[in-house]
């Protein structure tokens, strides 16, 4: 090995989903260098969880061709609300954890310095770090997956509020009274424009004997349907499929137009598997709704935009707040 | 007059609304003095309101045997979007204003030092002053009267955003497709629950031949309708009107539940002509709907309260902005 690679100076963002755990290894200057994933099995419990995260990191440092001692630090995003000064998991339901002391137990495993934040607020950073180059000082990130979170950067930092748990756009109601959401209430963005709400839509509609070519690509029970299934469909031409995509941007837009109204950013930027699957289907429409939403005399200078980091943003993030955590240690 | 008369350690605080100027004079410990009231008469143009504002001021002054000399600053809080460094209101559609150099003009006619602001940012500046006494580092401000506005501080200042245009929550649509509002979409919080939505669905019920004590009380016109009647009606046992408040403070709980779950603040403070009338009625079901809404594990230590500054939040934050002011400059 180079002299270089004697240094601790590189980091490692890793990405803990409900199914897999995503690990990436970054040099100094923050460029990936390599990849590693797992599947959380997070019905094992935490305890187990922490092991498979401690030993994806270290499988993506030995991919690398390093060792622990070139790792300067971790940065994990958890999906839920996250104590960043204590690194304690207060509360994630995709994992069924609840007051789990991550960073410690992480940090005892490793031997290496952890911080753990929330994945969404990590995500927003990855993308303000790697692709907002004019540092704006107010931005809305919305990641659009399974489910839908929100990261925010005001005043050119992440902010996460009093309980850690800000940002949790999926939950804000645009629908009162429609369709029902995981979180118990009803009409919230997630459950009208999630890739579970869409693909709900689709399979209800296939069900009611409308007519999609998706049944011909995968069968009367679409088995194993992806965002990118969606895209082909609209593609070839599929109505049902485009009028489902449609309207869940148009509920975008809607959330968009709140969210710019009520925190007047410079720019909102869109993320996650669905975006990134279907972002020029989606973002014209996004955007267009949002804009009539908007009060007027603001829209004119709001930029709304598409992240392509896609799945790596949470890595990268992760990777980022690492780096500025050390350094402020 | 005594020695201290002839220290210029006064401040004025105005809230310049859509029908009033409300001046009101204050102590250098921000204790209220005098208050003045004027129409604005909006429709003579922005320089004949300025004007009025002016002569507004004075006589606030005189009605507290002040005099020029004694007053170090004012502050006034405009319905809109207002650059708070160049005083200029950018945007007030309630009162026709475009880009109006408000603070240069109104500082030419009174010889004292003028700052501007948004009247939402500020009554939720007075609130924070006068009456969270903890001093949270997050807390949202909703007020509901005519239409709805919001007021944040965020990391214990107030936030405005990029456009000078935050806080604007009465336009965040909670129920798509639903009425009809002034901002030109449908379904916005204002649309549902303002006092204008209010009177019109009570409106719309009489006209549809339903009971109410309100036409015993003020005619089948129900002219001269306050938010006061509503109350006295609600009292008196009235079921129609138990039902629209009741409806419209379910809107107001799941539109606090969103910002909860964006912004995860330690206060929500409820305010304005509405809540000041209809405190006792709306509250209670204001405050479980949001909590519904919350996602689990941050619900318990939000507080939910309403302002006892009623119509007095916005001279009282005027006058604080104005005193902060002049200390920075």
């Amino acid at each position: 090995m180079g002299s270089t690679n004697d240094k601790s100076e590189y980091f490692i963002g890793v990405d803990l989903g409900g199914t897999k755990i995503y690990a990436g290894v970054f040099d100094p200057g923050l460029a990936l260098v390599g990849t590693t994933k797992l599947s959380t099995k997070s019905d094992r419990g935490h305890a187990a969880v922490i092991e498979r995260l401690a030993r994806c990191v270290r499988d993506a440092i030995d991919e690398c061709d390093l060792s622990s001692k070139n790792i300067r630090a971790v940065g994990v995003g958890a999906p839920g609300t996250v104590d960043g000064e204590t690194g304690r998991v207060v509360f994630a339901p995709n994992l069924g954890w609840q007051n789990v002391p991550l960073q410690k137990e992480l940090q005892k495993q490793l031997e290496m310095p952890v911080f753990v934040g929330n994945d969404c607020t990590l995500g927003m950073l990855g993308v303000y770090a790697q692709e907002l180059k004019a540092k704006p000082s107010h931005v809305i990130g919305i990641f659009i997956g399974t489910g839908i979170g929100g990261g925010l950067i005001l005043n050119g930092e992440p902010y996460t509020g009093a309980g850690h748990a800000a940002g949790e756009v999926g939950h804000m109601v645009i629908n009162m009274g429609g369709p029902k959401c995981a979180c118990g209430n009803q009409g919230c963005l997630e459950a009208v424009a999630s890739r579970t709400a869409i693909f709900r839509r689709v399979a209800a509609a296939v069900k009611d004997g409308q007519k999609t070519i998706l049944t011909d690509m995968l069968g009367d029970e679409l088995k194993d349907l992806r965002s990118g299934d969606l895209r082909k469909a609209i593609r070839r031409g599929d109505k049902l499929v485009e009028r489902v995509v449609s309207d869940a941007a148009d509920c975008i837009g809607i959330a968009v137009g709140n969210l710019i109204n009520i925190f007047s950013p410079e720019i909102v930027v869109l993320g996650g598997g669905v975006i990134e699957a279907l972002d020029d289907e989606m973002l014209p429409t996004i955007s267009k709704i949002a804009r009539q939403h908007v009060l007027p005399g603001t829209e004119k200078s709001i930029e709304i935009i598409s992240s392509k980091l896609g799945d790596h943003a949470g890595i990268v993030g992760a990777a980022v707040f690492a780096r500025q955590s050390v350094k402020t240690l």
